[in-house]
């Protein structure tokens, strides 16, 4: 898959995503108190890659499930990975002013909207796939739902927020240290996204193993490009605050590894995933996927 | 049923649910990050009287289902319980110092670590949640999640917390806004303990109608209780500093009707309370669960 059909592939998946949060803002959502829903969606609905979304439904898609099955779960997903930005953005934790090109959350809604925004995404994120769930009746979409609960969780990325809190700063950084905060702080979503597609469509153990191997080897591709890019990057492209990781002496791959270090592991990194799914019939665009992410880091 | 047969009934649920909960905490909890797991359970395991549990379960064994069915549930609804107060008395929130006789989890935990307990014991709820009802495979079970997902999420609690926040100060202060403030603030929470029970027992709409009615005129009248207390209370009994709602300006019961109207409300919602249910064979506990509340403020 060329550069360009994954482009287009990407483009599709995303407008069905965003027509939907627009279905659900203005419908499912009418009884939420008007200034908590504007929080809510303030930030829902400020664009993004919706990468993980993007990669839900093509995963389903590629293994024979409909895209619109797995739809509930994208928007959900998109609104666990918006509720966690808010958080993170706050100011008693990375400090964050801009995200997305935009005032982040609490700059705009002050800081306790800001926090029951972020409780309601996560909540609205279940009551939406437990309705999915109950509506469908499918084994399939209680997998995906609790696959998205595990990923995103206490002891997924909660856990690597927790760490990455905890070690920020810390005397020794180590490299184990780094990849366990971003097994869980990165790539538990990205796991949750591709998992939870293959569990709706149905998927089998083997499937199911070869798609952990390669989600998990690009969150670690996700984190290491992101590291480089807060180093050497365009504000422009990033829409957030730059340099800040290294201004707050926080733990990346580019501070431990290098420039050149952090570049030869996320080669690495994407080399691993596309092995992963390699057997896999019609996985072209999981492997353009894997490319993106490389070439933005260069 | 007599205080002593209410207080002794109480006690083996709430038994149950705290043994449960060491469970989970010694088990299913061991993957989640130390300082985080730390944060999470030294609230969840802080005591406090269990209300939302103990009625979940007296819920569905009046029924005719097993207490060992709703157990998932009870627990889950109690960490969501317990991230609200979390969150609620973080410094941009509340700004309570302490809860349930201790220092809130902020002042232990710090800030950011408390944002992130908050959001561990919420996913860690619908975690398990999902887990039963992908092992139970009833239809109950997946309602029962739902209902709590509804009432405690972005139209349900987290909008009365938003609500609560909105009008704090506000210049003209209404019964109907503090009646709004506090359906879903409260009411919501006691709502879904109530009809998760019903719902894992499998109940019929006509008793969903009445527990519901019952539910939100207990959601009221242990509100209007709470006031009471906050304006003529004994520290030792609240366990959290008293006294600030009125000094923070908050709308109250007791500052819109005064003690006395506040106290002809709380009768008048237990007499409403105690009048949905009286149909319903085997309600004594629900009963003495009202007559408790309302004792509680005198």
């Amino acid at each position: 898959m060329d550069k360009f059909e994954y482009a287009e592939i990407s483009k599709k998946y995303r407008e069905l995503v965003e027509s939907e949060l627009d279905r659900i803002a203005s419908n499912e959502a009418a009884a939420i108190y008007p200034t908590l829903k504007d929080a809510m969606f303030y930030s829902l609905e400020a664009g993004g890659k919706r990468i993980r979304p993007c990669l839900m439904l093509a995963v389903c898609e590629m293994l024979g499930g409909r895209a619109e099955k797995a739809l509930p779960f994208a928007c959900a997903l998109e609104m666990i990975h918006t509720y966690s930005l808010i958080h993170d953005d706050l100011p008693c934790m990375d400090d964050d002013d801009m995200r997305r090109g935009r005032p982040s959350n609490h700059k705009v809604f002050g800081e306790a909207m800001a926090v029951l925004a972020g409780d309601g995404l996560l909540s609205f994120a279940f009551e939406h796939m437990l309705s999915a769930a109950l509506e469908s009746g499918e084994k399939g979409a209680l997998l995906a739902a609790c696959e998205i609960a595990k990923r995103a969780g206490a002891a997924g990325m909660v856990t690597g927020q927790a760490a990455d809190i905890e070690y920020e700063g810390a005397a020794v950084q180590t490299e184990d240290m780094l990849h366990f905060i971003h097994i869980h702080k990165t790539a538990d979503m990205l796991s949750a996204a591709v998992l939870a597609g293959a569990h709706i469509a149905g998927a089998d153990e083997k499937t199911l193993a070869s798609l952990t191997l390669y989600s998990e080897k690009m969150g670690l591709l996700f984190q290491i490009t992101d590291d480089i890019l807060d180093y050497k990057g365009d504000p422009a492209l990033m829409g957030k605050t730059l340099g800040k990781d290294m201004e707050q002496g926080k733990l990346t791959y580019a501070s431990l590894l290098g420039l050149e270090g952090a570049e030869l592991a996320a080669k690495q990194a994407a080399e691993e995933a596309l092995a992963a799914i390699s057997e896999i019939p019609g996985s072209g665009y999981l492997a353009a996927t894997i490319e993106n992410m490389l070439v933005r880091s260069n």
